[in-house]
C-alpha cells in the first residue's frame, strides 16, 4: 500500500558532487550539491543545480567552468563541511586544509584527494525556480589509478563514493553488487521472443 | 596519482529511473534511464535524459507527463529488461507481466511494485546533443508504507533502491550508513570559527 508524500524533491540515491570553482580573485571554492546527474552521452555532460545566492553561482558564470569532485566515504566530514559554510564569508577551502590544484583543461580547482574528478566547461544554464541548473560538457575525467580494475576500467567499489539520501538527510556507501546491466534482464527478453 | 580517462559520461552513482509513459493508444511504456537526477527544490523537479529515437520521447511530448519509478534491488531483472527491449516493437510492459496502474495526478502509468514513484508534469525540454533532457515538476511522491521509518520519513534502507555504475555497467545496492548530513562536517566548521 502506497502513501502519498506530496510534492517533494526525493529520489534515491542522489550523488554527492563537490563543485569546484574559482572566484574573481582566483580563490578556490567547493560546494556540496546533490541535485544533479549525467545529462547527455554526446557531448558527454553533467548537470548540477545551484541556488542563485550561492558563491559558486557567480564563480561559474564568470569562469564558464567548474569541476565535479566525487568524494569517497572517508571524505564525508569535509564534504559535509563544504555544504555547511559559504565561500562568500571566508576562504573555506583553505580553512579546511584540503589540497586543491588547478584543473588541467578548465579554469577551476579540483580536490587532490577525491578519487574521481570531472573537468567541465559550462555549456548551458536553465532557470528552474529556486535552483539554476548548470550543464557542463565533460572535457576530461580523472580517476585515481588505484580505482581502476584489472582491465583498466573505473570500478565503483574502488572509488567507494559517498551517496546522499534526501529523506534520511544522511550519507551512505555503495553496497553489494546486484547484477550486470544489459544482461540480467535477458531472461525476460528471451522469454518474450527477443534475442 | 590520477589517470585521465578522456571525455566520458561517468559519475558515481547514477540512479536507476524507470520512466513511465503512455503512448497515443494508452499503452503503458517503461524505459530504464540512468542519466538524471533532482534539479530544483521549488518547484520540486527532476530531470531525465532520453534519446529522441526512444518510444518514451514521443509519449512524453504528447502526454506532457511521465512517472519516475525507482526499483528496489529485487527488481533488477525487470528494470534491466526495460532497458533492453523497445516499446516501439511490442507491448513490453504487458509482456513482462508486471502490474501497472494509472498515476493519480498525471496521465502516465506507474509500476505497482516499485517502492517509490514520482508523478511528473513536463515543464521543460532541453536539447543536449544525443539526449534531450526532460524536466518534470514533481506533483506527488508515492512510497510504500513499509519504506517509512518510525517517524514517518522515507528511509533509503527500506526502499533498497537499485543503483547503476557507468564504468562497471552494473547494478549495485545501497550500503552502510556513513553519517548524518548537515552534521558530520560541523567539527571542521567549528574548528574554523563557524557555529
Amino acid at each position: 500500500m502506497k502513501k502519498s508524500l506530496g510534492a517533494k524533491p526525493i529520489v534515491y540515491p542522489t550523488p554527492v558532487f563537490l563543485v569546484g570553482s574559482y572566484d574573481e580573485n582566483g580563490v578556490a571554492n567547493m560546494m556540496n550539491a546533490a541535485w544533479g546527474g549525467l545529462c547527455s552521452s554526446n557531448p558527454p555532460s553533467v548537470a548540477v543545480s545551484i541556488r542563485q545566492e550561492r558563491h559558486s553561482y557567480d564563480n561559474i558564470i564568470q569562469k564558464q567552468a567548474f569541476t565535479i569532485n566525487i568524494p569517497s566515504t572517508n571524505q564525508a566530514k569535509v564534504a559535509d563541511y563544504f555544504g555547511l559554510v559559504s565561500g562568500k564569508k571566508c576562504d573555506k577551502v583553505k580553512l579546511s586544509g584540503v589540497a586543491v590544484e588547478r584543473a588541467e583543461f578548465v579554469d577551476a580547482p579540483m580536490l587532490k584527494d577525491c578519487p574521481l574528478v570531472l573537468e567541465c566547461r559550462l555549456i548551458a544554464t536553465h532557470d528552474l525556480g529556486v535552483h539554476t541548473q548548470f550543464v557542463g560538457e565533460i572535457i576530461d575525467v580523472k580517476i585515481e589509478e588505484e580505482c581502476l580494475d584489472s582491465a583498466g576500467q573505473p570500478d565503483i567499489r574502488l572509488v567507494d563514493p559517498l551517496l546522499f539520501a534526501p529523506g534520511n538527510r544522511a550519507y551512505f556507501a555503495i553496497g553489494d553488487f546486484v547484477g550486470q546491466a544489459f544482461a540480467v534482464g535477458k531472461d525476460i527478453a528471451a522469454h518474450n521472443g527477443f534475442e
